[in-house]
């Protein structure tokens, strides 16, 4: 399942890198950013290494060997997948990174609302620091269509799951379906967060 | 005397953050960053584990609430607390994380120069990376008022004083206390750095 | 020669800062950030302590004097070093930076390719933090000049030799080299990536 949500933000990257019309290299930089830049920056909130895209070398040179054929790539995604797909990936890498990135936290002895933090900031960082690094205002901040918060509604029903002794992979799947069922009907209804 | 430094910051972010009509979710990132930004990156240089917010919880719960009633926030600062009073409460956050970070610098044996840097990282990187999340050129590049400034003063007489071997409490109080009275004074009297 | 490439990197960080006309605080950050942000990203990721410029304080004061007086250093810099110095200083930074960061990821037992990562960031990401501190769309983002791919080719040629089991200083240097010698090419032939 974690190949789904490294995959689906790195084509994300990719795609979005190509709109912008960078070269190898920023594509390359932009999509990974995009996939493996929150569970980065959790892991070194964590203190944890190797990293994960030090132990799975292959995702990197995967990313890499995208990025080189990047107009190859985001013609074959222009075609097979909407931008309805692209929407259904990224909102399943978000419900997985989240959970994980909790469990991960758990593990590491954080407290409950800090778990949740870290299920947050894996799950959504990798965009901001894409963002940050393109010089755009991240979305998160920009935009007030649900992203952050159905990330944190999934990360509570996995910590209430776990907390109810429920089997582990039950709340991790529960959490991750909450998250990517709440963005999903989010952009379907149009939903707003006030300010 | 922490609680105020980080409080002060934490209303600050979520003042910032309204004025800029974010969502509760931007206003937490903006808000943390702000409180706890600066201390994260100096815990990460030095390799300093847990976080203070792993290790007071509370804090992150507060600032989530404040978050989430945020218009309400910005109402009783406005009425509460002049532009005035928000100077103050800034100018001593700024001296309280500087001088609390070069003393942690110096406990992980940093050397005298790298351990002031500590301290300056602690008090303002928490707006740069405010700052940088909001896509603006951080207030310390942009501005010729003294801030980062007042830090390096107020550090090096904690240093100094802790060289003479001045009481521990003193030697941070004084400390402190010279980061926010030039703070205060130079915006008072229009000081500029030259460039 | 690591002297050279922090000297190189510092200088033009403190040439560039004072193109935009930022005080002495503005200027020691975005030096600090050119010479250090590299090294001091790729040894967080390695979790390598003490860096670089907490080992070698020296450097940062020279930096710290440097800023202080920088419109100096800029007359200086302008009269001695033409724009075609500068150019190679930093090609020669490009190249140590990239060899030594691969270098020190092997150490650290890192696989091939994530070991040439580290090389790349070692050398670009100072440049990187610059621009995102500036408010800048990154240079390996933005421009088609080789830059990142020059230091991703001379990590290959440095790891190559290493496999032949060439002496160490032989294959760093070729490596540097590498590096070193397709910047400058690929600058005075005006190579452009395609994308």
């Amino acid at each position: 399942m974690e190949v789904i949500g490294v995959l689906s933000f790195a084509v994300a990257g990719v795609v979005d890198a190509r709109k912008q019309r960078f070269d190898a290299v920023g594509t390359f930089v932009v999509a990974f950013a995009t996939a493996f830049g929150g569970g980065t920056v959790r892991d070194v909130l964590l203190d944890r290494r190797p990293f994960y895209w030090v132990e799975h070398e292959g995702y990197v040179i995967l990313i890499f060997a995208m990025s080189i054929g990047a107009s190859v790539v985001f013609r074959v995604v222009s075609r097979v997948a909407s931008e309805r797909t692209m929407l259904v990936a990224d909102a399943i890498g978000l419900g997985l990174f989240a959970v994980t990135g909790t469990s991960l936290a758990l593990v590491a002895q954080m407290p409950a609302f800090v778990a949740v933090m870290m299920g947050i900031i894996s799950s959504v960082f990798g965009g901001v620091v894409r963002d940050v690094l393109c010089n755009e205002m991240p979305m998160i901040l920009r935009d007030r269509v649900p992203y952050a918060t159905c990330a944190f509604a999934g990360c509570w029903v996995y910590l209430g799951l776990t907390w109810l002794d429920a089997q582990q992979e039950a709340a991790l799947l529960a959490g991750a379906l909450t998250t990517t069922a709440t963005r999903l009907v989010s952009v379907w209804r149009g939903w707003r967060l006030p300010g």
